[in-house]
């Protein structure tokens, strides 16, 4: 089989520090070309694989202010759609922009919707919507407007995420600086609970960060350590006492609850989203309203068995459950009737 | 001969005031229909034409700020490229972006380069110059790095600007307000020469408006009339003794003075890109290095005829004559040897 993968351009393949999208591209398609098929990644010229790489874009543009993004994304795109021919199916994670060209292959196109950014890009995915395939990452990210072939939840290496059976004396934000993230709901429980908070993540949002988080960053009880490499992410993962994750928007899927549970962390989640698919209430982590229902978890956290959270990740979130799954809806997709032979 | 012709989406087919690529979309398209080919329009829900309209989006993203751009575009490409069987031939005038679909349809595209925005946009270009048929809007707006298969100059509908065979007594400048296009260098002109400076245009850089132009509008010696839209258009231009068009950039068409011209107001205009295939110097106006040169120039105009004004424009810059070039490019693309048979 032969499956072309599409990754974004915003960050390399796999990102070297942020780039969730293109965390996941790569790890799948390693997976893939681990289980023997002939992958190809479009991706930017400085990723990496173990499949055959092209690169219509040298450099990722956040990362290289000379890229212009819509030149950039122009070139990757349509490269992909001219070598169409030379693939069985390509597999569109690069949002809404490639659907615009699927019409005009014959190839099948699947496409991972790895969240919605705005409603304005519905009319997109609804009018392919019959042409295409299209896969959700969570239950809760489905649109009711669209049809699914699948839902595929992300998986990670639990190779590089190794488990660590003692809990940690802080508790840690991990992700964007972001009021959709909830930096500073983790403040107000570290604060209540009389516990230091670690925050590590890039600042997406400047303005939140100086006037929500940044006030209380005094190293001790509140530390900000910035973007967390692959190198430093298990330690700082593994080491926690429990991951706050008290977001505000509802977040199609969280790598980095999986990646914390698999350290051992447990995660306390506010109820929005994907987290309750997640998060198994009780046995890897907690999910809660506000804050106090997060201050009630913390009191509770001992509880939860540290090896339940890692073997609940190696069961359910591993790279090579997301690639066998994403191999079945390839197979679904080109040859239909597959599934009545098993 | 099916032809489809793809404008803009930033302002309707014609626009209503402001739009240079979709005015001249709209000329083009309207003299091919009255020339007895089978048009159809892709352009805004909008638009209006004695062709067919086909509009992927109902209205322009620059009146309508709830279109998404970016989704509105690929929608809007998308639909001409999946409808390539249906055409004879497909007339980009809509930048780089549909290039990168080209590749991807039997239906041979035309590209109306009406302007470089950006050195970075030039890949895309010359990606595709190869398989693709560029026209030029100027000879100064080719790039050596591009091969071209005609230098087609823009028209205007004369029928839209009576002539005016009587000199007024104001000086004219007529385009966007932006520091490449000269304002404040015809202030200085006007000033120096004393007389009446009528400003007209959209503003498009305001910091620059507020800095060097706004400051001299006193509706006496300067005036600023904001953005003239067509029914206004002959009346002004028609009733100035010049119009000022001191660039600071290399234009790669001036519709404006064509306009103008064709009202027998005379053109100065700075030694930049278009400007020297644009006005017969000594004739129809005069090219200047400087705002010396401009003083010089409007002491020596009324040795221009205004009626020697409107015969060049007649000659030379008629949407008919526009469309008759075009028509000869379709011609050479469809049936190659056509013009041995001539």
């Amino acid at each position: 089989m032969r499956i072309a993968i599409l990754s974004p351009i915003s960050w390399r393949t796999p990102p070297l520090h942020y780039g969730p999208w293109e965390s996941v591209v790569s790890l799948l398609t390693e997976e893939l070309v681990h289980m023997g098929l002939d992958v190809t990644l479009f991706a930017t010229g400085d990723s990496q694989t173990n499949g055959k790489l092209v690169a219509a874009c040298p450099r990722p543009y956040s990362e290289d202010s000379s890229v212009d993004p819509k030149v950039a994304e122009c070139l990757h795109i349509s490269e992909i759609f001219e070598r169409a021919a030379e693939f069985d199916l390509i597999h569109n994670n690069f949002d809404f922009l490639p659907l615009s060209y699927s019409g005009l292959v014959k190839t099948p196109v699947v496409t991972t919707i790895h969240g919605f950014s705005s409603p304005s890009i519905m009319p997109v995915y609804k009018k392919y919507n019959a042409g295409s395939h299209y896969v959700a990452i969570s239950e809760s990210d489905k649109s009711p407007e669209l049809d699914y072939i699948a839902t595929i939840h992300h998986g990670i290496d639990v190779a590089q995420f190794p488990f660590s059976g003692a809990a940690g004396d802080y508790l840690l934000f991990f992700g964007r600086i972001h009021p959709d993230k909830g930096v500073y709901e983790a403040i107000q429980v570290a604060q209540r609970v009389g516990m230091k908070l670690v925050i590590a993540g890039i600042i997406q949002d400047q303005d939140y960060f100086a006037a929500r988080v940044e006030p209380y960053v005094d190293g001790t009880t509140v530390e900000y350590i910035g973007s967390v490499g692959p190198d430093q992410r298990a330690e700082v993962l593994g080491g926690a006492f429990a991951l706050l994750h008290l977001i505000s928007f509802d977040e199609p899927f969280g790598l980095s609850l999986v990646e914390s549970m698999a350290c051992g962390t447990p995660v306390i989640a506010f109820r929005r989203g994907s987290m309750p698919e997640i998060i198994r209430h009780g046995e890897t982590g907690y999910i809660v309203d506000d804050i106090e229902g997060a201050i009630n978890a913390l009191a509770a956290i001992k509880s939860i068995d540290r090896t339940q959270c890692r073997a609940d990740v190696e069961q359910r979130f591993t790279s090579a459950r997301m690639a066998r799954d994403y191999l079945c809806v390839y197979q679904e997709i080109l040859h239909g009737g597959a599934r009545d032979d098993q």
